[in-house]
């Protein structure tokens, strides 16, 4: 338990403590902390809301004021039981009625485990600790909401209501906390996309599957566009390959069946299906026929690599032409249940910007650099790098991996040196290796300080082997080829997500949607507006024209609240100079400019990808 | 029938003539003209093959030569009945077995029909006709191919040789239609698919789902950037949409169950799969559930078009905003039976440049000129301008069509109206409609005079009803849109294969997929010809350098067979003075140039699009 962790535990005794004090015959359950705060578990006739919180953290406050020492108390499970019986474990004295649920906890604990009370003040509570000395460390406490929970997650158990809250050493942390908190809610990627009209999900079309609107699809499409550039530059080819294969491809790569859990289902082989279903055969006959492989079908792709594995095998190669270095904008699908799914970050069909190197052993490191430059170019072109480097290497349980320890050794190693030769930090960390080769992952801190897992590079030597994968050496000898995957965005759903919230929505302007928005004063401007929009168009910048009927100051609102990188304001006077009065999101009133001036101005912005 | 389909008639009679001089035994089934020819069905003893065709050919000139009148005979089915009981038909003479196939075909002709017989010489045959009037008119015939058929095409009948020939009425024209077939082969784009390494199937992959290779793939994302440009230039807006979505969405569009036969089946819903199976139900019934939609499921998208409509009904529309124009590069998947398929025209998976346009009525015609434009400026761009427009329109049969019939005069007036307005020629067919509406297709010919189906346009009052699509109008209340649906290259495969075959795969700079190969005399000279090519792959351009050791005259042959536009040669002078040393595969020798004078060059003829 972190220091923090600690104290968040110690604010939920003394949340318990102030229950117990306003409403004495409530039956506690569980008080842990979690990720931002800690809740306590209460049973209790009356329904707390949050108009009671006022009251309970005034209680809270109290305790903390009169500095009780958290002492814990060991002790023996008969005594334990005793004490829950008489109703005095998670109360502040005994009482008529048992303490159910810590008797319940109590009596999970198993056989071996030494068992703990802990006291402060008058509140006694099962509990294996640690505590902060006193209530008075808890500097800042608060709490934030209150949902119902079923006792242990069953719901055959009685339904608690959960009340949580966060804690801090200080207040300052505590506001700070509680801003970015507010900031998260108000970039919430789900709240803005939709604001912004950037995507949008439909029950018609089926749950974790995205329809990517005109105002996202232009960022996709930069997005799309600055990686192709960086991809040409390093000297990667585009394919384009299938949404759906053949299930033998998927059994040769490992996905099939084994990832079945992950997956859509297969899709029968029509003639097949037909004359089953003619046959009279079961469904479930069926689903095992498809399992065995006696039966044909299709999968949705979960993978695009076993595409370019094929790719890749579909003529020779010497080794003079390695590394093949294959891209593909590929959307793949995965079967996520739909409690799992959550707006553009975890879906059921996504695009990765994915690619397969395929080289010898000796070009391994070269080619890791660039994939680790790759990363880098990516992530500083969108202020995100503040990252940290993770080497995944393989954990003790060497069952959980295939292939040779010799070439696992030279993997890692590959890998390790690749990163030194960047000059880049990193830390290894054994158990995070894929099952068939070690990897790298960057773990980007966003300006909220949230963690994201963003550029994975990994090396691979199994599905080489797997489809048979061969290469003509110097020697003129048959030789094995190594796969490398990777992907720098990971996906581009996802990567929206993250770019939404890293923005706040307010992206830089070569990704905004909508660039220029220019805004006649009146109708009288109309004409001279969609001229000057058609000049900046001509100039491949996203514009559009203010036609609703409304005073400047609302068309003004409406373009902030939208986050238009530029406002270009035509009244009388601008028109009669061919002007444009500029107002930049950025860098505020520009004043009067020339069309082309500003025209330049904003290209130049978006061709150098300005943040 | 046409002229040169009754001349081929008349020639499969001379055929039918000349095999039974030689094998007065031959059994004769049918012999129709086909596209490009004729054949002749025989049931024969001696295998025929085209070792046989010098003398048989001969044997054709003589009857040719002869001057044989046609002459028809008509007659009653028992007569026709007798003189085929007694061998007489499809033969010189009577003979002592019965003409079978003949009887046959005799006794499948409706009762209401008239029988009657041709005559050439001694050939007598059961034949509707007509045919030319002499022999002699055939001048020029020539025996292309054998082949084995099943009588009646039903692999229950005897088996039959087919002989395949062709015929015109000059040595001339034949002569250039043997080329045409000649240079036909040379140009099919599965051959010079697999040759320039564009594309490739893959057993593994599935039938029917191609995979782009880098250089395809290249082709493909120039001719998406070109037409990019153009869809932005008009007011589009890009959208991408899943590849698979909710049966529900294609019950509502119509799709499901109608068009079951032309899709891939339904993906079952995964909980309910595994609820079905558990209960041991059988796999018709799930079928039959599925069509009923009493479970769930999912459609491998056979069309784009549902989920633009349900992006339109995303959020509501004013009049103001209209039209709205949803693109799209979308893969879609349909089921085709493998005897279907065929090298990229015929696929179960491919990638339509589809765009979806929501517009008032009052727009059509605005509309359906800025599609015209769009699709002219295509053709025009790739060099297939020779076309012709059909306008079809609704047929007599009122029970195929959908909606109110002044909707649809409405429709085929502003159709005809948009493309008198764009000063085109057209004619109208009906029946040429599609259910839903009108259209207009452009029916490109190509440099081989074939024709080929591109660009279609066509209005759909349908698909607005069933998704309930409205917008506000200036009155203040809910109108309907209509939906124009259209596709300037109708799929990128299909356009790819289209421009192969047209350009015989010697595509103009801007679409090759390597622009620039450099050629060093020796391996003195490689670093400066990979320096040359880094410079020029800088401007974006697709340069490769030749590393293999050659000589100079294979590596020529080379880049020739791959009909790569210029070939840019380096030796010591070249180094020296760095220069380069060009050839354009068009315009032969350019001399030596200095590599920034050819970037510029080439760099302009890309940007220029030219042919």
């Amino acid at each position: 338990m972190t220091e923090l962790e600690t104290l968040r535990h110690s604010a939920a005794h003394i949340l318990a403590t102030a229950l117990l004090e306003i409403w004495p015959e409530a039956q506690l359950a569980a008080g842990p902390p979690v990720e931002n705060g800690f809740y306590y578990d209460v049973s209790l006739p009356h329904r707390i809301s949050p108009e009671d919180f006022p009251r309970i953290e005034e209680q809270m406050r109290e305790i903390v004021r009169a500095g009780q020492p958290f002492v814990c108390v060991p002790t023996s499970r008969q005594e334990a039981e005793k004490l829950a019986l008489r109703g005095r474990l998670g109360a502040l004295s005994e009482r008529p009625v048992p303490s159910e649920f810590k008797l319940d906890i109590l009596r999970g604990i198993p056989e071996e485990e030494a068992i703990t009370l802990y006291q402060n003040g008058e509140f006694l509570d099962l509990c294996a600790g640690p505590h902060v000395k006193s209530t008075a460390q808890v500097g800042a406490l608060r709490l934030t909401h209150v949902a119902s929970a079923y006792y242990r997650g069953d719901e055959n158990n009685p339904q608690l209501q959960r009340v949580y809250g966060t804690a801090f050493s200080t207040e300052r942390e505590l506001e700070e906390h509680m801003a970015r908190l507010e900031e998260a809610k108000k970039r919430d990627h789900r709240k803005l996309g939709r604001e912004l009209e950037l995507f949008c999900f439909d029950d018609a079309v089926g749950a974790g599957l995205p329809l990517w609107l005109p105002r996202g699809a232009a960022i996709r499409q930069e997005l799309q566009a600055f990686l192709g550039e960086l991809l040409t530059r390093q000297g990667y080819e585009t394919v384009f390959t299938p949404h759906i294969g053949e299930l033998g491809l998927y059994r040769t790569s490992g996905h099939f069946p084994f990832y079945r859990e992950s997956q859509y289902p297969p899709l029968p082989e029509p003639a097949e299906w037909a004359s089953l279903v003619q046959e009279g055969c079961g469904c479930g006959d069926y689903a095992d026929r498809v399992e065995k492989g006696l039966v044909g079908g299709y999968l949705l792709k979960p993978m695009n690599c076993p595409m370019h594995a094929r790719i890749f095998a579909s003529r020779p190669h010497s080794y003079r032409e390695l590394p093949v270095r294959l891209a593909e904008f590929g959307t793949v699908y995965r079967w996520e249940k739909s409690g799992e799914l959550g707006g553009m970050t975890r879906l059921r069909g996504f695009t990765q910007d994915d690619a397969h190197i395929f080289c010898s052993e000796s070009q391994i490191e070269a080619e890791v650099s660039g994939c680790l430059e790759l990363v880098q170019t990516v992530l500083a072109a969108l202020n995100l790098q503040d990252c940290r480097i993770r080497l995944g290497l393989r954990g003790p349980d060497s069952a959980k991996y295939i292939g040779e320890p010799s070439l696992w050794e030279k993997a890692e190693a590959a890998l390790a040196s690749a990163i030194r030769q960047a000059g880049l930090a990193f830390s290894e960390e054994a158990g995070e290796a894929a099952f068939y080769g070690p990897k790298i992952d960057f773990l980007v801190r966003d300006c909220l300080g949230r963690e994201w897992q963003l550029g994975t590079v990994q090396l691979d030597y199994n599905l080489p082997v797997r489809f048979g994968l061969t290469f003509i050496g110097a020697d003129n000898r048959e030789h094995r080829p190594v796969m490398i995957h990777r992907a720098p965005f990971g996906s581009l759903e996802r990567f929206l997500a993250i770019l939404i919230e890293h923005f706040g929505g307010d992206f830089p302007t070569w990704l905004a949607p909508e660039q220029v928005r220019i805004l006649p004063i009146s109708d009288q401007q109309l004409d001279y507006a969609r001229e000057a929009a058609a000049a900046l168009r001509q100039r491949r910048l996203r514009v559009s024209v203010e036609e609703k009927n409304e005073t400047l100051n609302a068309k003004i609102r409406i373009a902030e609240k939208q986050k238009i990188p530029y406002m270009a304001i035509v009244g009388k006077n601008e028109q009669s100079t061919r002007n444009l009065s500029v107002r930049s999101r950025r860098r505020g009133n520009l004043g009067a400019m020339i069309l082309t001036a500003f025209a330049d101005q904003v290209v130049d912005e978006v061709a150098r990808r300005s943040l």
